[in-house]
């Protein structure tokens, strides 16, 4: 398909495509003429997981290191792994040591053995100091439903992982990790009004 | 004890104090003279609670609320309502009413009666827009375990309010409620690279 084609079929600008084109988020088309390229199925695949990493909030550079792990797959753990890390904010700064202390405890609990990734013990590092800071002790009861329920939702959305190609399965990774982040905090939210309601009789 | 001596005990300047004061977020001390006034115990526990509430980002005029309920409790249920609801941003606009379709029967999954807080079904149904949008579908098996895990999460939770006393049972909820998010969301990204390697034998 013409270019036009492949807009109107992923319903993205003309424009936007010829920038993604040059920035080599996209490969090449077909050279047909001297002014006209062929684009096929994997350029739909392509378009649909930019777009997934760019509504993530993921940079361009970043965006070209996923597709370029599409491109040559390192095995099916380091590109998820890496489509994991673009979405993945860098933790601000050095925590404090007893921060990642209790955030390397914490990964432990949650089965990490020693291949660890140092971005996620050090988001868990620095969510901890600013309940430290507050002064405020999460119940061991709560902190290990917590953990359980990570590891419980995690193994869900592993499982889910669709088998049907490796852009399908990054585009999940992708999209999975970021955008269902409001929905559970939301679901938290509504099953606390919920249970508090039962519990005190409110209502 | 004297004002300075609060702001020692409780490691709130003098003049924010006073701001606290005059907003009628903390009550007066009992005059000993006509510039002085006596703090005591309850000062203290409700200056940790304004704290509390401002850090979570909570206004001023919900801080005043949320306090007024601590002065005249409304019931055990009520009380942590308000605080709840303090913590809880409103909506952004009215949800697609697919989404607030979908959300409802979400809210029903997790337990919910007929007693509905509004706006956490709307926070749900813009949560389910996000995901609609972006051409998202959860599968079911992954949503299934988001529903039962908030609601295992949340168990846990109301469990945990401490019986102490009012002021610290809110507290828990403000800060039980916004300052763990970052925490919950931390460590199911680390799930989600354990339980990843694990399945995919990286690393």
């Amino acid at each position: 398909m013409r270019i036009s084609e492949l807009s109107a079929a992923t319903d993205v600008p003309v424009a936007t495509i010829k920038y993604y084109l040059r920035e080599h988020l996209l490969p090449e088309g077909e050279r047909t003429s001297a002014t006209q390229a062929a684009y096929g199925p994997a350029h739909v695949q392509r378009l649909s997981v930019i777009r997934a990493l760019l509504s993530a909030g993921v940079s361009i550079a970043d965006t070209r290191r996923v597709v370029g792990a599409l491109d040559s797959p390192p095995g099916p753990y380091d590109l998820l792994g890496i489509a994991h890390a673009a979405v993945t904010p860098d933790a601000a700064g050095p925590a404090d040591p007893r921060d990642t202390a209790a955030a390397d405890a914490l990964y432990t609990r949650l089965g990490g053995g020693v291949h660890r990734e140092e971005s996620l013990v050090a988001a868990l590092a620095h969510a901890l100091g600013t309940l430290r800071r507050a002064g405020f002790a999460v119940p061991d009861a709560v902190l290990d439903r917590y953990v359980d329920s990570a590891r419980s939702i995690a193994e869900a959305e592993i499982d889910g992982i669709p088998t049907s190609s490796v852009e399908d399965a990054v585009r999940y990774v992708v999209l999975g990790t970021v955008l269902t982040e409001p929905l559970l905090l939301a679901l938290r939210r509504a099953a606390q009004q919920i249970v508090s309601s039962a519990r005190f009789g409110g209502g």
